[in-house]
């Protein structure tokens, strides 16, 4: 926990295409943070489009960005493409190592890697990219949210919020964490029991995995690139 | 259930001040819902803030909506401004009139119910402001998610997924809803069980009680000058 008077800068990772939830969802939780500046981030200042249309607008740039206590970063589709962004990656490394606390969402966890940050950690990500943690010599933990550290995993899409609660305890204390999920009214009740690959239903676990499959070969390919060029490759496979 | 083959057209309401995990956690079910165009529509198409400031930016005008299969109403503190605003009114009216599903988290319902619409319905909504469906000639049901023939209303906030996901099952078939849980990975598991008014520790819900105690009482005095005008206070204090 850090001290109350201490305040805080947290800042989200913006880019095209991600998933708008692994961004939304833990929004609801860090922008009730006490004591805190939050703001989202990106390369510029115009509107990007989540994977399934929604438009997203950043309140400043990169470059804008103050040293941040606390780095929020997304995962969604289009995470693929930045995985070989200079830019972003220069970012996300500069970031870390001045911030406290790193919290990853779903493939936001693969960016990471991509900046090289991931070796020797224990994390997590969405289930259908899971396998591709190794490559970047992290050690997968097949959880919901992983704490490593100061760092924060969540699984995939949805498993933000639980993340995003828990990284608001470490920051400010369980009573604080607490508040905010009674504001929320999070007292979830999923009406099927569908959430991970180990509960659903064969026919519709095959169906997604079909569903994903070209986004998760190019994903593999695009990680196996990144990591030989980061050296680890070799060791991890 | 909607036979496949008929396309649906979605809609979300979208307006300064809405609490954006109203509309942003609906929309990640939303979206993947098969054979269906889903759009987000707002008075104009300048971005809004939500309530935390993030700015989300509609898809296109209120006049430039089709007529509606499935009208989906958000809430959040700006939902007070909208109940006497007479154009949203006029058109979430005029939606309903056509549509065949409506679809309200949070307090949305109280902007339904502004409209004249819920009279004699089972509904709910933000646990803060619960008390206040009876002005509106609603039956209030103290559950997360309350289907009443084709409406469907979450409670508070991320009550939103669940209520989206019932939706879609309406809507697609309990399979599409699977499919799209698993995608999304929803299988919550929240850090504390803080998340309704029964179960939250009572100087944490005194607490929220105070935090939302002036918004409360504003929306308590337009709701009862609004149901006033709609004749059907008298009856239900």
């Amino acid at each position: 926990m850090i001290p109350p008077e201490t305040h805080l800068q947290i800042g989200s990772l913006l880019f095209d295409g991600l998933d708008q939830i692994d961004l939304t969802g833990p929004f609801e939780v860090l922008s009730r943070i006490p004591n805190a500046t939050y703001r989202v981030y990106a390369k510029t200042t115009t509107p990007v489009r989540d994977v399934k249309g929604l438009q997203l607008t950043p309140d400043a740039t990169l470059v804008e960005a103050p040293r941040l206590d606390v780095l929020h970063v997304p995962g969604g589709f289009g995470q693929e493409a930045m995985m070989e962004d200079e830019e972003i990656l220069a970012w996300i490394e500069r970031q870390v190592a001045g911030a406290g606390h790193v919290f990853s969402v779903c493939t936001g966890a693969l960016l990471l890697g991509a900046a090289g940050l991931l070796r020797g950690r224990r994390a997590t990500t969405h289930w259908a990219s899971f396998h591709l943690l190794p490559l970047f010599g992290a050690i997968p933990v097949n959880e919901r949210v992983v704490v490593d550290g100061n760092w924060v995993f969540a699984a995939g899409v949805t498993a933000g919020i639980d993340g995003a609660l828990r990284l608001a305890a470490e920051l400010r204390g369980d009573d604080v964490a607490r508040a905010i999920q009674l504001y929320m009214q999070y007292a979830p009740e999923p009406p099927f029991d569908s959430g991970t690959p180990e509960r659903a239903a064969g026919p519709i676990l095959d169906q997604a995995k079909r569903a994903v499959a070209a986004i998760t070969a190019q994903r593999e390919a695009t990680a196996r690139r990144v990591a030989a060029r980061l050296g680890i490759a070799a060791s991890n496979l």
